[in-house]
Parts: structure tokens; sequence; C-alpha cells
């Protein structure tokens, strides 16, 4: 997507102090705005329409309504950023891009911060629109362990960082990258479907962590930060070392490459 | 997307008589006929459905329905006009342009005079079909003040003209600018499933005033102008002077760009 | 989309027998065969939950069913069938490619008789598949005149049909025409979320037909003809004569069009 | 899709051990994972907000949410995988390649076992994640007999393996292939609101075997075999040989050919 022919080089001397990663960062925190005052938000309209104490057990159609505002914002949220920062908008996302080598570690601190700086300025102004409404986060269903949660953010965000590694990443996806913002989105409205009515669906440490310190929830909040961190590391691991082909390799791990480059 | 090699100049001479912005102009107005018929259509369908006094208070299928009516109508609007007019649609959207310097201010009244009369044709026309019920526009939730709807608005319109810049104003956007009327519509979608119980979310002084005039409903009509239109000029003048890269400038503000050029 | 350097040139003298017209023939039946199936065959699933007598007032859930069910299988169809045939799935829009000039009366022909026998073929499969549901096709709604159907109708057809036009047909479309599939279903969707409940929401006297034919239910048949042809030339002979820049034409009335060629 | 000069050639000699057999294998494997796991996923997730004797008859909210969690899943899993394997996922779709001579039957072999071991492996992480819920798979409604069922399989079988061969196999399909997981996943979402209330709309063998293995339920489980694989088989062959135009032939039935040629 990128113009495979810019005029600078992103070398790590610069890296923390050049325009361009300021900007990737800004476009990060940006991004997780535009995503979690929908994703976060749709929970909050639901419970304006049915004022209920958990927001768990809601009818069919109050969970495909959060998990289209989460997958249609996300998508829109990922295509807004994709060129600029690589379109991550997650903690768990820039994770597995660190572990496959596709980004250095200091623009991975500058994206976290982002991120969570993001998530948190959305939960706040959903708080004043909203007229004081306390964000709800995410919370296990009855009867969901924390074991049977923290798998299921495992497996759902091993999902979610796979479809960025083989859409987005990967230096082999030709064209296909047009439609990738568009993977990532939907892949979360559908796991959502899934994971709903068990843990909430979160995938993402800085859609679980705004609403919980503005709302002030930490019931099972590490499940939402180790669960979704093991499945996008993994995922990065899994499909950077045994499915893209090692003929030709595009990167080296003793070089951070720039977002340009993937 | 539009031939990078056009036959003609677009000055600031001719703009106001030249058949380009007259076709432009015609663009904007039967695209966002197009939008404001299914959005306030689906409002319209739903009071057929369920009759109800207030649009506000609807169950989350009915809530979905005029969601989803909106952004994959604005979807096909957008993209019926965006090789053409730049597929604004949307006063708001016309006016982050402006501020960023990448239309002419005598092209914005071209374009915001049409989308007015475009969403008022829409509201007469739904007046006719459904044998004179009365548009229902906008209004704010029970419980949600002036302030709270004021600032709804600017948030969510922030959103989605942030998203208008980067995948279809955005002159690194590359191929992404294919998706850039999906991720338009869903946007906005998305934003309905948030705002749509608080104050019924418009981000689009069009699709407010058209039903207002015809369904005669002023009530709080003024937060639907201000808040859209303040939404829109930030994301405008933030993604224009902190997003965009300052390296090889595509465009001066001193020389109005044409449609062709973003 | 095709390639632009075809081998062969299509022109009236062999249209009527040469291999591609009837392999593009074959492609609008069966296009036509799998969205009608899907379309029709989805109000007979919601007739199989909720057995009620008339189609028209269901609902909202059962309206987004319906609507998605026609808008993403329309999509399907019309994108496996845009390179062969044009994608029109639709006599409505093959009128509008007609008025406009795109396509010949010989060709015309072709495809209404392959679109009417691929609704009729999926209305006879949905029959037997259902041990022997009678189709429902499309009636007006409580309280909706001849007159208001028709004009919604016309409204409705003109919307797809003025889609249609700017992502599939105009020459301009560029890169754009890669998501005209998705554009084209998905404002189908979106209009019948709008007048479902009011007159069934066909836009597409195939989709009419083969049901009404099946089904033998012909109460108010021609307004599903007549409103559809009406709006879907009105928007032919729109965009072609008023939106299209008339600068570097590149057709003329005189010699048909391949599909190649839009 | 992919690049056009690959450097190695893919013959039938060193297929079984060849790395790039082994990675389209393994993309199969987790593909089908990720689809299987959001697809039967969500209707555990409805049996727990909903908790019901069977799964066949449920409210129109929750025949979307299943149709939505199924398409959109399969998107991102078509989407995560096109590029290395050809993004089958479904050995109903494996068979139509390989009676149109797309693939060999050794590739289909590995395909269908990766298949089979992804769709066991999400049931099997379900029964987990749910602290024991039992997979329901599929199931003919009440009053659907094993025939109505199994031609309701092989007709919307055979609408997902034609928007397969059109999009995404015709040599002619051109940048429309961009869109293509997204046409096969939406298509499939159609076909479910359709099908779900009568025989649940499999349309894939290995979605319905991995969850019947899991749970153990295996009545009517042979029409989720056949239906699927006679429709696929059906729609490879008149795709392949009466749609695609017999000019300047792109492959030989001699040879196999790589996933890089189509």
């Amino acid at each position: 997507m990128p113009a495979p022919a810019r005029a600078y080089v992103f070398g790590r001397a610069n890296e923390a102090t050049h325009p361009d990663s300021l900007r990737a960062t800004l476009a990060e925190l940006l991004s997780t705005f535009i995503f979690v005052f929908a994703g976060e938000g749709s929970a909050l309209a639901l419970d304006k329409l049915y004022p209920i104490d958990t927001g768990v057990t809601r009818p069919a159609s109050s969970l495909i309504a959060i998990a289209l505002a989460h997958g249609l914002a996300l998508f829109a949220a990922v295509a807004s950023s994709i060129n600029i920062s690589g379109g991550h908008v997650n903690p768990a996302v820039t994770l597995g891009a660190l572990v496959g080598g596709r980004i250095s570690f200091i623009r991975a601190i500058y994206y976290w911060v982002a991120q969570l700086l993001g998530a948190i300025l959305a939960s706040l102004l959903l708080r004043l629109v909203t007229a004081g409404m306390r964000p709800v986060g995410f919370i296990l269903g009855s009867g969901v362990g924390e074991m049977n949660g923290l798998l299921l953010e495992i497996v759902m965000t091993f999902g979610l960082v796979y479809t960025v590694y083989a859409t987005a990443i990967d230096p082999k996806r030709g064209s296909l990258g047009i439609i990738a913002p568009l993977a990532i989105g939907l892949i979360v409205a559908a796991n959502i479907l899934v994971g709903g009515p068990f843990d909430g669906a979160s995938m993402n440490p800085a859609l679980a962590f705004g609403p919980a310190l503005v709302g002030w929830r930490w019931r099972h909040h590490w499940i939402y930060w180790l669960g979704p961190l093991i499945g996008g590391a993994l995922a990065g691991l899994i499909y950077e070392y045994l499915v893209i082909p090692t003929e030709a390799p595009l990167h080296t791990h003793h070089q951070p490459l720039a977002p340009e480059d993937y």
C-alpha cells in the first residue's frame, strides 16, 4: 500500500524523535480513540435502551449491535491508520508484530502508550456525553471460569492477529492488503458473536483498560491483558516462522522495519 | 482513483460555471438524496412497524436496522460520487475539506446548497411514498442534555471526517482509497449504534435539516448543525496539519485543488 | 476490470450467436438464480420461524434478515457475473444500460429472458426444498396505496441503478469498480430496510416475477414491473446524459459495446 | 494476487513434500480452525443466551447472529489463506477445484485432512472455553425431510462454489479477485439466512464434521457431506466447462497448477 520508493530511510538511531514516529503514534492514539468510543459506547447505548446490571447476558440483537459497532469502527480505525502506523489499534497486535520482528521495541512502547491514552480519552468522553454513565468494560459471564475466559481470549486474539499478519503484514499479501482493514474489523465482529455471552470478547487490552480505569472495575481485568497478549504473540510467531515462505526473505531481525516496509 | 492525466485544468476563475463544477454539484445532490431517502426512510419504516411517538427509545433490532440503512446507503452514495465530487454527501465533510484547504469556498457553497436540496427532496418524496408520514429527524433522548448531545455530535463527526480524510483525501492513501466509501459508510453505522439512543446520531446537518423542514420539527435542531460542523472542522484541521507528513507537500492553500487531485 | 486488450471484437452482426453472448446470458441466469434463491428464500425462512399470513408486517429483526439476505447474495451474484455479463441480475438494470446506450437491444432481450428463467428456477427449487411452501413475493403493506408503492419502487430503483451506473458502467470509475458489486448489493439492503414495511421493496421485476408465478400471487404485480423499469430507465438517462462528462466520449450510440468496454 | 513471477515451479513430482504444499496445508488447517471456531461458537453463544434443546427454531435475531458469525469469519479465513492455499477452507470447495482441474488429487487430500483437523481442533477448544458445552452442529428442522435437506445443501453449496470459481479461480477475474474473500464469506451468510431454519445451512462438510465428532451427534450427518460435495462438484463443472471462455486456455488437465496460477 505505501509507495515502495519512499525518500527517507527509517533507522533505529532517530526512531524516537523522527516526525514519522510521532505521526504514527498520533495516528494510533486517534484510531484507538475512534474504535473504543464506538465499541464501549455501543455497550452504554444498550444499557440506555435496556437498563440492566451486567453487560453480559443481553438478548441476541444486543449482541449483534455490539459486535457490529466494534467491527465496523475497527475497520474504519484500521483503514485510517494502516498507511501511517500499520493500523494496529490494539496492544496485542503490536506485540504480535514485535515478536515477529516487524517493528522495533521502542516503536512498540510508543504504540502501547498511545493506544492506552486513546482508550482512556474515549472512555472519559463517553462519560461526558452520556451524562455520567459508568463504562462497563468486560466481565466474565455467569458460569464462566477464569481459565475458560483466559483461553477464550487467547483463541480469539490468535484469530485476529493471524488475520492481521496474513492480510496486512505478510510481504506476499499483494493487492489483498486493500481489504485487510475490513478483514481485521470483521473477524473481531465475528468473534464477539462467539465470545460475547461468555467473557465479553475483548481481544484488545486497550479496549479493556480504558473503560476499566474510568469505570473503576478491575474484576478479572488481568484476563483481558494476559489472554490477548498470549494469543497475539502466538499468532505472530506461528505466522512469521511457519506460514511465511523462507525463500527470498524480505526482512531481518537485526534491523527493524519502517511501516513502509510492511 | 481519477485518471491522473485529466485533459483540463480546474482553476478558480471559471469554477462557478465550469461544467465539471455543475456535474459535481449534481452528483452531491443526487447522492445526498439517495442517502437521506434510505436513512430517514428507515426511521419511518420502523415507525410503520412499531408505531410510537418518539424516534429514540426503540429496541436494539430497530437501532441496528437504522444504523445499517444509514451506513450501507452512505457507502453507495459516497461510492457513486467520490470520483465526481469527492463524495462528501455531508456539509460537515465539506467544511472539513474546506478548512484543510482541499476545496475552494465557492465549491463548498455549491456543495452545501446541493446537499440541503437533496435532503429536502428525499424528505418530500418520503412523505409522498408513505402516504403522509411526518419525517422524524433527530431529537435528544430522555435525560440527555443539550451539552451532552452537542459534544456527542462533535465526537462522532470527528471520527467520521477523520476517516474521510485518512481514506479519501490524504494524498498518501494509495490503493486504500478503493475501500474509502465503505469505511466512511460503516463508521457512520458504528456511531449510530453508539449515539442512536442518546441523540439519534446525525453527524450530518443535511440529514437533520431535510426531515426537520418537511416534518417541521425544530427542537434542538441547532445541535445537529453546530456539533457536526465543529467536529468536521476539527478533524480536517488535525488531520491536515498534524497527521499528513510535511515532506513532499502535494498542495498549497493559495490554489484550490480539483477533485481529481485528491 | 476486464483486460483492456481482448483479442476479439464484439459486433452487432454475430451478437445473437457469439459464444460470449451465450456465456453472458448463462451467467445472468445463474447469478439471478443465486440471488433470488437467497432473497425469496429468506422470506420463506422467516415464515418458517414465525408462521404468519402476510409477508409485510414482520418485526425489525426479520426485516434486517431479509435485507441482508438480498443484499449479501446480490453482492455475490453481481461479483460472479460482472466480468462476464456486466452483472445486471435485474431487468431494471438491463433497461437502464439499454436506454443509456451501453448494451444492444438484442442483448437486453437475452438478459431479460435469462433473468426471468433464473428467478423461476429459484422459486421452483425453493418450493422443493421447503417441502411445498408457497413463495410469497411482494405485496403492498396495509394502508399503502398503489400510487405510493409505485413511486416507492421508482425512487428505490433509481438509487440502485444510479449506483450501478456510477460504480460499474461509468468509464471514469477507475479502480472504484472493484467495490461496485458491494455497493450494488448493499444499496439494495439499505432500501429494503426502508421499503420493506411499505411494499416489500423489490426494485427488480425478476425477483417479483419468479415467486409470483410459482406462488401464483398476482395482486399489485404490475407495480413491481412498472416501478423498477421507470426508476431504472430514469437513472440510466440522468447518469448517462447529465453526470458523465462530455469531454472525451468513450462510446457511441450507433455501436453497441461489449461488456469488456464497461 | 500472487506475484506473477515466482522463482520456483510447482510440479507434481515433489508436491507431497514441497515446503509450499506443507505451508498451504497448514494455512488451510488454521483458517478452517478460525472459521469453525466462530461459526460453531456463535451457535453455542446463542445456546448460552437462550438455553434451548434444538439449534434450529431460534428467533430471527439469533439467525442473523449465526449468519454473520459464519460469514464474517469465513471472509477473514479466506482472506488469510487465499494467497497461500487458494483459500478453500471447505472440502466442497476443494472438490469443486479438483473436478475443474485446478488442483491435483494429492493436494486435495492434504487440504481435506487439514480442513477436518482444523474443524475438530476448533470444536475441542470450544468445549474447553465454554466449560463443557456440547457442540450442536447441524440437524434438520421439524417437518424437513432428508431429501429436502439434501437438495437444499446442494443448491446452497452450488451458489457458494460458483461464487468461489467466478471471483477467485476464473483466470479472467482480474482485480475482482480483491473482493473474492468477501463475496465468498457473504454468500454463506446470505444462504444461512435462507437455510438456517430448514437444515442449519452448512455448505461445508468440515463445519459439520468437527462439531458432530466432538458433540457425538450423527443424525442426518450424511446429508452434510453428500449435499455440499454434490453442489460443489456441480458448480466446478458448470463454471469450468460452460462459463469460462475457451479462447486462450490458461491451464491443462494433465498438469496441475500451483496456487500461484489461480
